[in-house]
């Protein structure tokens, strides 16, 4: 798999001083971790026309290579952008340093006392797509809860990224922490990302961030752990009883406050006794609002001029002003419809039927499961989680917003006297 | 990777089956999932004779094929053992049911309530070898917390496992859950393990139990996420002020109480400060037990007919009478020697020095770490679980013994009252 010419041993020394200073980092206080994140702060401010700099070699080669003005914008930093990372870097310190934390413990029969505590995971892979402010994030959120961190950027960041990365490791060396444990392997390109997916013993888990293409790559090839976050297709449901003032707030904060992220509204399922009482109100909203409505025949006999709905539609994540919109019979139609394209990230329903909202969240298997909510609320920050490393729509480990207990495991610490099994 | 000639669409079909029976399963009662479990141990002994004669063609095909006394052991059933299982099945009635518990809830500042609950995982996958009793235990596990399973048990076991099976499925029936929440695809061969290990969107979690490997294999061609159980190279480290007494006993403990299983001491490593003192008494209690030292140079010196140890030794789970030991020149050097090659299941420091102990528990990466303990207490039933469905060695969703709640994912409960996102 591996390309003839590519230094695995390069690779693998990168990966193993990363495992090396990851035990450094397990052991460092709180205090020690802070300092270093308020030295990545200041780092960042003072060196920002570097960043910039870099940045603008990015963007030349991004417009050369016409990745498209959406990825373009993500990629940009500007001063304004840099002062909010730095600012967002400085809220992490007010965050609870998780390491340490007693879960649970007893003392057994026999007089052996157990307490399950909180550890780092380790080493934390990180691959993702052109997004530098990410390379922050993800380093600062690993680094808070005492783990190493190896990243892969999308190659369109690459000059933006080595910057970041040198801040990074630094600021750890400039307050006594090993600067191996910030690790970037984006030097060798696609290769590197696949030794870092296959680099058992020294990735304790790996997180792709990005596209569905990106995660399902990614979960393909990895011979690590892996959390999967993201994709959401994204669903509400106005049930028969759903009251009109709601159904129109609700599913407008749902698809327009902010269409392009993954707990945005993809799809709209109007229960058939409700469609001619809450559509013509609901859709012309949304349509005030510039959204584009693909819909089955029964919408469309009451809003002709909507696009013809696919199943593909149902599928797709747009993350744009594109919604899909059906009439379905029933709770369990819409239930059934969920079932079939959810990708288990975000549903809501809309109702006033206590019965029905019941079924809906104790049927509907997704991270997150709403009532008369708007889907908008699936969100680190929005949870109080302070940071959040993404969101997971696995159910192993962690599911939904992943704050910084997410990036921890546990161990059990045993204390005895001379005690033995009998 | 497919068998030209395997008929897919049938293991499709019961993939399929279970994850919608794990729809069902996830909405049962504690009680209906009881009334299960009860009619499943009834049901155990009442057909124990159709057991024992299915069981009796797998020993016989087993001697033909020479697999050896140590799995025809554990592939033997008998009225008793029988027994045991059902009372096994008993015992999980009187657990905890997981599903429902709220682990934690908040108002948002916007009035927005939201509760993380326990959910089962969907659709658990269990991948074992030659042990009919792991049929039984998985399934009634996995049942108790509301999910299905997918059972795929040794070739070696395939007659015995197809009546359990049939006992599991009937019981369900006889309850009202539905049969298709256990499914075996024993019938398919090694296909239907890899067919398994692929089976994304339908299996939540894959476990493996057995060999290192079968585990290893599972990791290499799994698609599905794989909670890793198992392999303990486990070590015990007499510090230079190790008390005699409890240095003879926790050794004695740790090696010989049950060497077969994976919490049993693989290597004793002794501080070289100690080493005259302690390793006459220890290592004579053990051979004393039968137990075959393999040692390195500087204990050679104290017991010159001991075996020469090697790096193979070290790294090899004996599941034996056998035991290497080597002299370390620190606690330093124990701690490298336990990096180098422990597999993080288990390790005990045996000291009265605190600050050591202190360090030992905080520096070694593994599961269990104890001070003044055998490691045989690395257990569910011992940590108080109730029952046990295996050892975690990997640090993500869960690490050392797992019980029920290791069986559970969580999703967060929405409630609002129309609550839109500003």
């Amino acid at each position: 798999m591996e390309q003839p010419d590519l230094d695995t041993s390069v690779l693998d020394a990168r990966l193993a001083a990363a495992k090396e200073a990851s035990y450094r980092l397990a052991r460092a206080t709180t205090a020690e971790k802070d300092a270093a994140l308020e030295r990545i702060a200041s780092d960042l401010r003072a060196r920002a026309s570097e960043v910039i700099a870099a940045n603008g070699l990015d963007l030349q080669a991004g417009r050369a290579a016409e990745i498209g003005r959406g990825l373009l914008d993500r990629l940009a930093l500007d001063e304004p952008r840099i002062d909010a990372l730095a600012d967002a870097v400085l809220d992490v310190i007010g965050l609870t340093d998780p390491v340490g934390e007693t879960l649970t413990g007893r003392t057994l029969p026999s007089g052996v006392r157990i307490d399950q505590v909180r550890v780092p995971l380790g080493v934390v892979g990180a691959i993702y797509e052109a997004r530098p402010n990410v390379t922050i994030d993800i380093a600062v959120l690993a680094l808070k809860s005492g783990n190493a961190v190896v990243l892969r950027g999308g190659s369109a960041a690459e000059q933006t990224n080595r910057v970041l990365v040198d801040v990074l490791r630094g600021a750890l060396d400039a307050v006594g922490l090993p600067a191996e444990a910030v690790q970037t392997v984006d030097d060798f390109g696609r290769a590197g990302a696949r030794h870092l997916m296959q680099a058992r013993g020294y990735v304790d888990v790996l997180i792709p961030r990005g596209s569905a293409g990106l995660i399902r790559a990614v979960v393909d090839e990895a011979r690590v752990p892996v959390i999967e976050t993201g994709a959401g297709v994204v669903h509400m449901f106005l049930d028969a009883s759903a009251p009109e003032h709601w159904a129109i707030e609700l599913v407008h904060n749902a698809k327009v406050q902010r269409p392009s992220v993954c707990n945005a509204l993809e799809t709209l399922l109007v229960h058939q006794e409700a469609a001619e009482r809450l559509l013509p109100s609901v859709l012309d909203r949304l349509t005030d609002a510039g959204v584009t409505i693909h819909a089955d025949e029964r919408v469309r006999a009451i809003r002709p001029d909507a696009l013809p709905v696919t199943d593909e539609d149902f599928a797709t994540e747009h993350m744009s002003l594109d919604l899909s919109v059906a009439v379905v019979d029933s709770l369990d139609d819409a239930l059934e419809h969920i079932r079939r394209f959810s990708t288990k990230h975000t549903e809501s329903i809309v109702t006033n039927d206590l019965a029905n909202a019941e079924r809906f969240l104790n049927e509907v298997d997704s991270a997150a499961v709403m009532v008369n909510a708007s889907t908008r609320f699936t969100d680190g920050a929005e949870f109080g989680f302070g940071a959040e490393v993404g969101i997971s729509t696995q159910k192993l480990h962690a599911r939904g917003p992943m704050g910084l207990p997410e990036l921890t495991s546990t161990k059990w610490i045993v204390r005895g006297a001379g005690h033995v099994r009998a």
